[in-house]
């Protein structure tokens, strides 16, 4: 299954994939995930929202078992973060198959689209539009880096936008859903555990800065006439950097646009995506608005325009005790980790008893073509996950 | 003729203009000035690097006056910058018709190509190349943001990359050039005059600062895990600006790029490049190195790995005496101003007598849409170059 999926989306240069939303990248993989379905005799189909599951048993029965997770990919991402979870779905069913597993209870694999958020700027867009967490009217709003709207990408994907929205019935008929996922620290490589429970997601968000400047020649404008939102961004990222350190939490601007973007051009406007994340939502809230403070601050000083929007937002995710203790006992027992990355689980948490398992990332790194995860730890997530499966849909 | 040109590549959005070298907007660009110079009944031509010219006159005589200035632009420039040169070339050349002046030199009027440098980041390529400034085998190896080599940039356009190259007989038959220009601060605005002389172009360069981290997911990573990039970069940033502000200099970091330049991932990398600048070239060097002595103490501390390119270099250009002697002498001895622009006129002045008129810009802004002239100081430029010309070229 690796080898069929490992080359597409792959930059040449980088070693990294861009698996962006419903691109030419997008929609070979999602080939992929429809191939090995009908491999497998599983009855295929794509709900409203874009997502593709395939089904062993009933879709209509009721309390069916769901695991999956995403194809997608950020900006030269890693081969693990998404794909290792599907393809382990994959080869879990194929291991439950081995053992002669008696089904229960239907089970369904998921592949959720625009996981990553990398394309139109929210993430998990699959996922929160069947929970309701994003409204149609909002998704249709969504335009990416080159202007087009998010409808017309999924048009020319070959999806209907039209139909987008809320989709309680198909959630209801879910009883479980557990998503395996490579590890996105070292926790587990510290406990020396191939496998692990997730015990909640921390709440992030993402928030923009746009400075507005004033445009000028960099070769004539005295420094003291000058209003350089350069400066301000510098600032800031300074100061994001300083609080996040403070509360013992996470902040990042690791997007910026620029305008216009010449070498001997005072900017007129810079755009930075602030990243944060933290253990609990007080302590969020007060690093991003020690954050803006602080941009403030400079901004008023330097005559330059600061206007702060909140992009995204996701509130702590606890996963559900019953169902993570169901997993810890099938599992033995193994290390519970929280994480502050978001996931298509944290969404449907909300809606459906949700569980996670990571696989011990032996760098930690993520989102980078150099995140990894060895042969041996991925058959033991494969494992690990059709234990789960039996455990939850065995008659 | 402002009609006709106004409208080619304006972006609608910014009202800003986009004419890089090669581009379809320089094309219109281009054909615009040769219809100009048809329409006149002058000789047109193209020389080996893309410039091009338009002749009144014998052009093999020798002892040419020359005027003329640019039609390409920086990202979202203003109107003026570069066409105010060409437009009142032009119409200066229609006032010595209607004066009946009589011609005892030739006179060529020209469009020198990629003077911004916006496109492959290296400024006055066509003059350059021409005075022997820039060899042809380093423009062959220029690359735009999309990785395409300048030498297929001007073939798609339709000239011939391997005829580029140092043009010592065109430059020897010039007895004079005068290049008319939008001023790019507030000296003639401050002191009440439409028109003024230069007196030197600042020496200034560019250098790229590659900051080199390592790529990691922004949820994930804890901050003492991480190698980041942007933070370092927002440092220089602020360096710059007080290591220009103590030395009395200026400093500018106008364009930025970041990889993989993702929402929720530490950049691998941030380009940003210095433009930088100081009366003289002592100031200048110690201004860029105390920059990067900062960049580099802080990288060290970060863990990133820094690499410092310099792009281009012009030295100081003092225009000749005897030429702006006999051009104040013809004007009633107008303002003279230096200025920390580079223009055609500063590279050409090594080769060739060269002087500057400056029109008043009443904002002071340049490479911005905001940059502007008065009709009436527009007017006032055409006749004060047209005096210019007159009495370089009577016979």
């Amino acid at each position: 299954m690796w080898r069929d999926l490992a080359p597409l989306g792959r930059d040449s240069t980088t070693g990294g994939y861009r698996r962006y939303a419903w691109t030419a990248a997008d929609a070979d993989c999602r080939a992929w995930f429809r191939a090995q379905a009908e491999t497998r005799g599983l009855a295929y189909e794509v709900d409203r929202n874009g997502n593709q599951w395939a089904w062993l048993g009933d879709p209509l029965a009721g309390d069916a078992v769901v695991t999956g997770s995403h194809l997608d990919s950020v900006p030269d991402g890693g081969a693990f973060d998404g794909p290792l979870g599907v393809v382990s779905s994959f080869a879990a069913l194929d291991e439950l198959r081995r053992r002669g597993t008696r089904f229960g209870r239907p089970l369904a694999l998921a592949n959720f689209g625009d996981e990553e958020g990398a394309r139109f700027g929210v993430a998990c867009v699959g996922s929160r539009l069947a929970a309701g967490q994003l409204t149609a009217a909002r998704a249709h709003e969504l335009l990416d880096a080159d202007g087009i709207p998010l409808p017309k990408a999924m048009e020319a994907a070959g999806y209907d936008p039209a139909a987008i929205g809320p989709d309680p019935e198909r959630l209801a008929r879910i009883g479980a859903f557990v998503e395996l996922h490579v590890e996105q620290g070292r926790a587990l490589d510290l406990s020396g555990d191939p496998v692990g429970i997730a015990s909640a997601i921390w709440p992030h968000g993402r928030w923009r800065f746009d400075f507005h400047g004033e445009a000028n020649h960099a070769g004539t404008t005295r420094l003291a006439d000058r209003r350089d939102p350069m400066l301000t961004f510098a600032g800031t990222v300074l100061a994001a950097r300083r609080e996040a350190e403070l509360a013992g939490a996470l902040a990042t601007f690791g997007k910026v646009s620029v305008e216009p973007n010449g070498v001997n051009a005072i900017p007129s406007l810079v755009r930075g995506w602030l990243d944060s994340r933290a253990a609990d939502e007080a302590t969020l809230d007060a690093v991003v608005t020690a954050v803006e403070s602080a941009a403030r601050a400079d901004a008023d000083r330097a005559g330059i325009d600061l206007r702060v929007v909140r992009e995204s937002f996701s509130p702590i995710v606890e996963f559900g005790h019953a169902l993570r203790d169901e997993i810890g006992t099938i599992l033995g027992r193994p290390p519970v980790l929280g994480t502050g990355a978001g996931h298509d689980a944290g969404v449907l948490s909300g809606a459906v008893p949700t569980a996670m398992l990571f696989v011990r990332n032996p760098t930690g790194i993520s989102h980078s073509p150099a995140e990894s995860a060895t042969e041996d730890d991925c058959v033991a997530g494969v494992h690990a996950l059709a234990d789960v499966l039996e455990g939850l849909v065995r008659a």
